[in-house]
């Protein structure tokens, strides 16, 4: 079996993290998995939703949105349409989770970090690339409030990022790009600690079911795959 | 270790799966696991969606809603508040998607089957409960089909079942109830067919991440709960 | 003259009423007027809508919603349109109204009562059994405040109950089913007290116009059906 | 007794038809009793909704709204909420079953009327004063329509009007103005034809609930509103 | 070149304002631009928007509707549709902007005035006639507030009126009615003060770009037009 | 006087334009004035919208958004909100009649040309910065056609960019970033042809009215800064 795209079953795309990509936000973070670039901001306001208010803790919440011609072709631009898809709000409530699994509210106080992923162009893997550029910009949006005195302690207990994975002609393989998911039989999401703990699995059959066998080669391959994104975050960080 | 609700960590709710429920659907299954009652309503039509004109082939998809008391507090009323929730949409997304897993839409001809799944009262479980009892309104809808010789082949090739999963005070436990699914540390829904093959693995740590052994463990519960809950679909349907 | 139905002209369906059909709610009750279903939940909450805020009074109001597949053919889901008709609407204020009319706002104190009318299956008569059944969830839920001592006092000075009357064939009946309304020159709902007071009448000519002995021979029909179905909410009661 | 209005019980307030008030439309009439003024046209549109294409017969339909300074205080304007309150949806579903009870939609062909009333200035009774001034207005465009020879029968087969009635301390009065509605025990709105055939009769108790009696009252009083409008619709067409 | 009016290029159409044309508003003024009829009211709160609450100023706000048949064909109403167009927020906006400069809010103290514009009748040159009544509407509201001692000095600092100016067959012309916009090259709109200060100059190219000398042509005519709609605002107002 | 960005009263911000920023669009142009940059797609449809189908023409239109973070607090993104601002819609109607002023309609055959400006970051003058950047982004998907034979002949009959000028402190200044439009008594947005022509002229005085004489000088500055955008275009389009 050859991918569509070349690469050997585990190998990644080429990833790239920049940091300050634009300069009013917290944090600011281009990433690119191949050719899938998303932009995600962390914005702290001092504030959190009333269900929250004089509890004494934080919240972290997360939106996404495509730019309509990030796509092959023109999709519908959500403001426009009036209302976000199913799939947008299934994204952005991912995203959320996964944040927040890395994220004591405690610590954090009464504020709240939003994050904005927002797709330039998509070339598939926009959520996993987005979860793995939030959690940079996280990072720096809380650096700020570490250095400026605003938090005495890092609310922040490990890094998170996130790859899919999918079966390809029988063979499990990592990182899929637009023409390899449009032809998977299993798709599957692993959003993972830096640590190795699960945060989130999502697989799903696209056509035939898929084996615990074949689910375990996957997670097998999400595994690496997620440990080597955490490097490269660590290192975009400068560490 | 012991549950909340007394039960076994490897034990069901009990299940109940009334046919017939509503006369007007062609199916209408009331389904209960313990105090969560989902009503599930298969309705087929003679078209398709614009995306399928001509094609040959049909299409089923999947709406859920909740009656705004069918929780322990009263919930707005999306009707009234003019949009469905991200986790409604989330949800029906998940039921289409596993139930077209089984359903051959080639075979269904040029017609769509339209699921509905209302949650009459809410103990959690309410999507595992809602693809389970969705299952045998679908069965009984094309059931209607072929009797009629409106369809000469059955187009479904499975049953498919779902259950959820989590681990409580670190002990995995089957089947959560509203309480243990507030107190589970990770929580997990599995959708399966009849013959054992995985559809969808929806797992999400709450607190603390989990490990993979962990998630073995879960998955060997829900493997035997859902083997379970195909017998209580078979039965129901009078095989 | 025979009714579609076979029933005498002043004979009602088969009314069945079932408290405490859903466990949350305070009243919860199933009301059946023959195929018709609908289920009725009075939820109180302690607080009052913003224009009664610190008035010392209570309020309250009724929602309604048809499940798609409880009607002949599917209709589209209003939460998922994004909006209630014009019909349910008139509908949920008739509801309101009506119940308004026997509940003490004054007495109620600063807390709202909530109805919600869900019909899990239409045959004719929705809003009449909605308001039928509605007033014997109000009941029970001020029972509960009641019992509890939450309330010192009852708010409800009456029983509230509602029946449809038509002109089928030139023939004024009770209780019309969906087939008799389709086919019914004229189509009244009415709303009565349990002393026999009058709250709504609302009278509709669907094709010829209808005349002032008309009028006068539908409200006889239907003074004679709601003082039966106050009989029948009372003996649900136990009483 | 005496009214806030110092009218006799059974005298109606001054009414003006002003035929022609705006330019482009078929039907544009002007109504006003006493302060209450609306805008009501008739559009003749040569299309039918989809429900009606290719079945040989008309529509017609009526949209309700008010200006946003017609009332006493600013009400905020629908358009820019986003949506119709239910108290529109319920007046302009009135307004256009009224109307379709003297419009032979067959005689219509497959063309489409659009009512459209607008109060200008609010002071009761704006759902009669617009229905008796668009029975005018579609008179108007009707006549067009015959004159020009588009329609050789008048599908017109009668005049229709309205008017309120309600019951003040204890006296059954006609025609209530904003001070009187509000201080009513009993409110009612009666349409009928200029034969003297009743087409919607909407009785409603604020208070305590009213008698058989008090309806009757009730309804001799309104037959003699609507006579005397009926005339006063005759005059402003020059008949 | 005869314009399709028959008017001189630099002649208005007949200009009536006439005010107290609705009572409850604080101001009510119908102004007419020949067939071009608007209704401009002004409403007076004692509350500001919450972006302004303890600032101890107050604030000017406006909005613009057509009845659906104000038009020679009838246009869908806005609050069935469930949204005002882009053309409506544009003309609000430019309204509100234009009021804004020729009041004090800090003078006006912490109340708002909502300026409603309907048009009731349109020939073209609907937001000119809406910003020219709206001042009077305006100047009769804040003479209220005067004369009852709500006010002191006076917020408002001058007049403001707008006319429309374009091209047609090569020749500026003022004030363009339906007929000649629609077959103008540039149409433009500007609002000026009493005193001859220029608050808006909005022009655009329909087909051939325009020229710095056609532009200066425009704004003289349009200098001189505003000037007269100034001294029949004043006029209006008995100065 | 000194500009809050140290610039000359005429001199523009650093202009840069990216061609081919993402890939999947048709014509695809990052445009930076300054810290502002607006990435403009354009995505070719071969139909277009209803109410010009069968007149064999083309049409183009523009949307507009700006990401949430764009901006220096992080505004609600729209759509979450469920609609557009009217300033989102102004902006994105404007982008649209400038673009429409230089492509010849009927030239471009049946096929619909959609620009998508969407702000990465705001210092000002987004929507100049937009027709700037799409002008190039158009000629772009133009010479596409062209180049593929989809077109024979060249639909754009010239250039067109734009500049804002405003009054700081008494002084006319070109291309105002944040700061400075947020000091200044008067904004004006022109758009122009790369032959000279106006097509848009909006000049609003935010505080103090403005001259005849300003607005020249104005016109003037703008006149030249648009004269060197589209040096700039021309260059990025390797002319």
């Amino acid at each position: 079996m050859t991918r569509p795209s070349q690469r050997q079953p585990d190998q990644l795309r080429p990833v790239r993290i920049t940091r300050g990509f634009t300069r009013h936000a917290e944090g600011s973070v281009l990433v690119e998995f191949g050719d899938t670039r998303v932009l995600c901001t962390a914005s702290v306001e001092d504030s959190v939703p009333g269900f929250l208010r004089g509890k004494g803790q934080g919240w972290l919440t997360a939106e996404y949105g495509m730019l309509p011609r990030a796509t092959h072709t023109r999709s519908a631009r959500e403001a426009a349409k009036g209302k976000q898809s199913g799939r947008t709000q299934e994204i952005q409530r991912l995203i959320g989770r996964s944040l927040r699994a890395v994220v004591d509210l405690g610590a954090l106080g009464e504020r709240q970090i939003t994050i904005d992923c927002d797709v330039l162009q998509a070339d598939g893997g926009t959520r996993t690339a987005a979860i793995t550029g939030a959690c940079v910009a996280v990072r720096d949006a809380l650096n700020k409030l570490l250095a400026d005195g605003t938090l005495a302690t890092d609310p922040m207990t490990d890094f998170v990022a996130a790859v899919s994975v999918g079966i390809h002609q029988g063979v499990p393989v990592l990182d899929l790009d637009y023409d390899e998911d449009s032809n998977c039989d299993t798709d599957m999401n692993v959003v993972m600690t830096g640590s190795g703990g699960l945060i989130e699995v999502q697989g799903t059959a696209e056509g035939t079911p898929f084996s615990r066998t074949e689910l375990n080669a996957l997670l097998d391959l999400a595994d690496a795959g997620i440990r080597r994104l955490v490097e490269l975050q660590k290192s975009a960080l400068g560490g």
